[in-house]
């Protein structure tokens, strides 16, 4: 029985998208599956009675009487709003009484909380946010997407040993084939972290990762590979970038439907295709990106989610409480050699570059 | 009258393609277009007798005996084969007896012989790439797309002096908004290279450049800036990412369009509409990518440019030779402050970053 522990004063929309996802997904998911609301409490059981989930048991609400806001400097925030939402959220799966967090807020703060509240997997250096790429066949899946800028080679290896198990647990990918984010195949290629971060992966490669050695930004969308690597400027980058070309396409697409009669014709028919491609490469669509590398499961939403966006977070942070996302991410950095002692691995969570990332 | 001294023994589909490129060319183009087509003279004669240009004193060829191939180190290419087609023609510009280059070869080379032979333009600290975004408002320049790694910040902050330079003299935009790549909007994002670049380019804001700050992958696509500065390894990701973004959109059209009679109907009736956006779209209707910063107008082609890319390659010198692309980036360099001396910007055209990047 996984019980999702949702931060429900967090996003733009919030409480209302997160009340909506919450009684959505007990109604439309597993029977098993149990939400706790966390915020004010007269707001969210109004909120319940209102969409009709007052009496159901499988939701619960627990009262906090902070918010953290998007302007919060997140390490401070954390410390300093111990009742907020965001914090009692993952106090609750510090506790064991929560198997999961799914929030919508300060993104920044949910890295803070979750290194400062839930800290690292043994041998983690640096967690990573997973990000996942709709290809022609199957997704490819990208770490980190934002959290590290600025980092060591290890991290960066790590990055493709977090990925892989992601792809492992969740897409069922036996051997995941990862590889290394750079500006050409070629192994001369690439910056002085990558080159350094390309010897680590080699040696990485087993039974449980195949490396793929350097891939470029098209690769991602081939389907050849399975998991990028990359440190969180370049990831951000790849996928704000496949964003707005993917948005422009489709800009360009409908302004060439208007462009004739015909063309305006031949839209209308195929109008119940194309809505099933923007559905299919809509990012909203999978709900949010899991942080990896943190002692518990935690799902970062976008500020502007849905509750369609959220209920799919809750879902996601669900199936990755069942597939033991966590144990297995600790059994694969015990393998792979993470950081060798508390020295090389410092807790940092309110360091500099954390308020950067993000 | 400007002479385009076109490599004819660069690309992929070389001489074949260079050959139809220059054949073309003179014919469409403005009547002062001079080619000189550089590499085997046997080949290259026959190749236009075969194409109808041999009495066309438009078209000149010039002897080169030997090949710069995909897989020959660049520096030391460059050195060794004094003779060859693509050095011969970079010494043409050098001596002043042609006013571009063109070609479809080892962009490595290319990038050593410009800094070789040509050499850069005063108190330009590296050269850079240039590659154009369509936009739903116009076209984005992106500075550098992949000829520099691992750069000091003054470099970064130059690129977005030259890529402001070539926005101002190709697309006309007096004052060209110019953005920093970088992984989200406020100040405290980035990287250390990325900040101190930021408080380099806030400097430079002025007449001839608006600087917008901080933009994202999304920005590129939105219309929102005209230039986007960034190092070689982000701007080629970029450039990738995109390809493969945008078609991978394709591709999940055509299956959509594929899935039902009615949306085949649909697709259809829309063809030539479709038709237009794929066409814009379509990076290899641009031509090449001007490399900025040497001294002389060059054009690094893709190894698999067609003859229309080629020849879109030469029309693009052509313009660049008529709109003085190179003294007005002199003029710009020198009023934001280049490398203030010989020792701050060493003649570094064998070094090892040279060889790793494109």
């Amino acid at each position: 029985m996984a019980r999702i522990a949702v931060d429900a004063m967090g996003g733009d929309h919030a409480p209302g998208a997160e009340l909506d996802a919450a009684v959505a997904a007990v109604r439309e998911g597993p029977g098993e599956l149990r939400v706790i609301l966390i915020g004010d409490e007269t707001v969210l059981q109004a909120g319940l009675a209102h969409r009709g989930g007052a009496g159901d048991s499988r939701l619960t609400v627990r009262h906090a009487s902070q918010i953290i806001t998007m302007d919060d400097a997140p390490a401070q925030a954390v410390r300093a709003k111990k009742d907020s939402s965001m914090r009692v959220a993952f106090d609750l799966v510090k506790a064991g009484d929560a198997d999961a967090v799914v929030s919508a807020g300060n993104s920044g703060a949910m890295l803070a909380c979750g290194l400062f509240v839930l800290r690292r997997v043994r041998g983690v250096e640096r967690p990573g946010i997973v990000t996942t790429f709709p290809t022609l066949r199957g997704p490819c899946v990208l770490c980190d997407m934002g959290a590290n800028v600025d980092i060591k080679p290890s991290v960066l290896a790590q990055f493709g040993v977090l990925g892989a198990v992601y792809a492992r647990v969740v897409f069922g990918k036996t051997r995941p084939r990862a590889g290394l984010s750079s500006n050409g195949e070629e192994d001369s290629k690439g910056t002085e972290l990558t080159r350094a971060a390309h010897a680590l992966l080699r040696e990485m490669d087993g039974d449980d990762l195949a490396y793929a050695g350097y891939v470029e930004g098209k690769d991602i969308f081939s389907g050849a590979i399975d998991v990028v690597a990359t440190d969180g400027f370049t990831g951000n980058v790849v996928l704000k970038t496949s964003e707005g070309a993917a948005s422009t396409v489709l800009a360009f697409l409908k302004e060439a439907f208007l462009s004739s009669t015909r063309a305006k014709l031949g839209a209308m028919l195929a109008r119940p295709a194309l809505e099933k491609l923007r559905k299919k490469i809509d990012y909203a669509e999978t709900g949010g990106a899991p942080l990896l590398g943190v002692d518990g499961v935690v799902m970062i939403c976008h500020g502007r989610s849905t509750g369609t966006a959220l209920k799919n977070a809750i879902f996601a942070a669900d199936r990755h409480v069942a597939g033991r996302l966590r144990e297995r991410l600790a059994e694969a950095i015990a393998k792979h050699g993470g950081a060798r002692s508390a020295e090389d691995s410092p807790e940092d969570s309110d360091s500099e570059p954390e308020r950067r990332a993000l």
